[in-house]
């Protein structure tokens, strides 16, 4: 068996991708971050599904992003968006997937994994800088030159399955493998009991998703 | 002025790069890292260093890297080597230039900075992965994808001013720029008052260097 760390948020794609990299025959280690996000509800998702599908560990490692500011998600006094805006939206948190990739690749250093899984998807998605092609290709690059296996001339490989995929595919691939997506949280201010607003950017790209794959969402919506 | 984040480990080749951003006519704001490393006498000397330099900010994250594991800077149980050996040494810490300047990067991103500077060098190094120069130029790239400012079309510089320099030469361009080196801590296993071993990587990198440049070195060493 391979190894592969494998980033969960406790959302949809992460989900998803997950199951993918199961599927694609790793043990997998699950990587979880309480970095400080108003919706820290998400990590008892991401606890909820790495239990069901059965990982080999599940780290939620304790990184304050809030503390270097710049984001409706770590940023108490910043709303979140709840109609559709230009650019990019005041959600993006500076620099969020290089640090959740560098722990991810730390880890997988320490672990000898032979892959990174990631679910960013670059078609509906917030237009976040860090989650298009052309950066996980730079990243890809970077990661092989810094580590001890770079060195050695193995490679280690960053693997995000769904980065073409639109919504509506990811459900049903997920569907398919058998994600429990009631266990899954998209919402940026879902409240304690993981009720969704139905409203920021998150809610409706997934029930736009859903829809369109003409699948039930188990979401709560608030609205 | 143009704004810099400058790593800060309290050593002295960061606090000779502190002074080459300084000197290059930066906004310096300095940022350290508590990240469960053995010789955190060194966060006392960063403080101690950003005072004396004049800084706009000093921040130290608290990351703690030892709960990944993997080195032995940052696991009591793994011996800091005192001979000189082959291949990248165990002192290595899986991943930690890139977590350092992906959180550089945020920060950056915020302050709306436009260059990182590390002190980082290749020539009398421990041969760890991610000091090496097609490393950095690898980071620079994906760094420039990974923001919201390389998406407007502008650059954050990543600048390594040490990077081809040996130990001798940062010594006589820290003296020449008026770095007090009594003030930086280099050794892995630094006592509690800041004594140096004298046998470590680090210790011997530093004194073979002040010997070469024939100057002083203010460093009080046990042995």
């Amino acid at each position: 068996m391979s190894k592969a760390v494998t980033l969960l948020s406790g959302g949809m794609d992460s989900a998803t991708c997950l199951a993918i990299a199961i599927e694609e025959g790793n043990d997998c280690y699950a990587l979880s971050f309480d970095y400080g996000q108003r919706h820290d509800v998400e990590l008892g998702a991401a606890r909820r599904i790495a239990a069901h599908m059965g990982v080999l560990e599940h780290r939620i490692l304790n990184i304050d992003l809030g503390q270097l500011g710049g984001s409706a998600l770590t940023d108490g006094s910043i709303d979140v968006p709840e109609q559709p805006g230009e650019g990019i939206p005041v959600t993006y948190v500076p620099a969020r997937n290089t640090i959740f990739l560098s722990y991810a690749l730390a880890w997988a250093e320490v672990l000898e994994a032979d892959s990174i899984y990631l679910g960013i998807n670059a078609i509906d998605y917030s237009g976040y800088p860090d989650c298009r092609p052309e950066y996980l290709e730079a990243y890809q690059r970077m990661a092989t030159l810094a580590t001890r296996r770079g060195i050695e001339g193995a490679r280690l490989d960053i693997r995000a399955p769904l980065l073409d995929s639109g919504k509506a595919e990811i459900v049903r691939r997920g569907v398919a493998l058998g994600v429990d997506f009631s266990l899954t949280i998209s919402c940026y201010q879902a409240d304690a009991q993981g009720a969704a607003c139905g409203r920021c950017d998150a809610c409706r790209l997934r029930r736009a998703g859903f829809e369109a794959a003409g699948v039930d969402d188990p979401t709560r919506y608030r609205t």
